[in-house]
């Protein structure tokens, strides 16, 4: 468990990456199984993940992004897109699910999918595009803690223009929107930032205890 | 890393703790620091955490969380409050403890220290709450991932009251709003649920590649 900190102690928000080195397919394997096992409200798992590759796309990208580097010199881009109308769509997809894989009947579920659907309901549009994106952003820092224990460097980003991400990606045709960004990849030795000190709240103003 | 997967495939939103197992103050210190070390936008830190022990208030609580019997009989609650005016005074504690940490000069932050003050001050005041409250969860899953490395068990919890929860802890008084919740404790023999398959949508369904 020492390792697990100082893993976490290790990571900082990468500035300049290595463009020549890229994560292996083995590792990119295990930060998708990272984000897969997220958790997520009730299990819903409300939004999609987007991995850029493409070059193309990704100098769009960095347009849209206050031309941040990382994005066309990271190894890959995750884009996390929460829905932006969660519905009964999604709740019966997730039964569906459920059936699959735990082999029970839907029937049996019925408790648990009107709890969903009121609750899904029960909030505004507004309401729910806001309890996506913060699954989504769950999700991202699944990504963020994963990559830490492969010692692959990463870069959360908000910084990003949400409706130019959305119409380079095509995210408002599959009813996503973009709510949060993270690059992944390696280090470049020259970013300075590597060598700066990590700043954290002392434990006595981050936490309370009663 | 195989064990990093495992982990987090053998944990599970527990409903039913055992009660007479509590984390050891080592452990605790241990979540504290990954709670600690957790992701946040520019690294703020926007959000208090509130480890609750105490018997009666978190009978309290679990009267305003619909009964769910984990707030009382898990080891610990931990409740995490996102800041409700996030502004200059945050912002300058912050540049404090990068100066203190860095021994930089103030002035030397001041590009920084811009962005982050205009970034603040172009929100609205609902804005900034839903901004301070996604950090709230990114710190939570740096909990929820850090106790599966040390095989204890954690519950995810939204289904609370807000304003009782802000209440009963007295955050309204310290400009706080509980967000998001997560018990944390060990799993009771009886859960049944920790015999579920876990349920996750597949890799292509969840995940886009361009």
């Amino acid at each position: 468990m020492d390792s697990y900190i100082k893993n976490l102690e290790w990571r900082y928000a990468t500035k300049k990456y290595d463009p020549s080195r890229k994560i292996s397919a083995e590792d990119l394997q295990t930060l998708k199984d990272a984000v897969r096992l997220s958790v997520s409200s009730m299990g819903l798992q409300p939004y999609k993940v987007v991995i850029v590759d493409n070059p193309e796309v990704r100098a769009e990208l960095k347009a849209a992004a206050f031309n941040q580097s990382g994005i066309v010199d990271a190894s890959h881009v995750f884009v996390f897109a929460n829905e932006t109308n969660v519905g009964q769509q999604h709740v019966d997809a997730y039964l569906d699910n459920i059936v699959r894989t735990r082999e029970v009947s839907k029937e049996s579920l019925s408790p648990f999918a009107n709890s969903m659907s009121n609750f899904i309901n029960s909030q505004t549009e507004e309401g729910r595009q806001f309890w996506t994106a913060k699954q989504a952003y769950l999700a991202m820092a699944s990504l963020i803690n994963a990559a830490a224990m492969l010692k692959i460097d990463a870069t959360p980003m908000e910084g990003f223009s949400k409706e130019e991400f959305n119409r380079i990606l095509g995210l408002d045709k599959l009813g996503l929107n973009a709510a949060v960004v993270a690059t992944v990849g390696y280090r470049h030795p020259d970013d300075q930032f590597q060598y700066n000190k990590k700043v954290r709240k002392p434990h006595n103003e981050l936490f309370i205890t009663i």
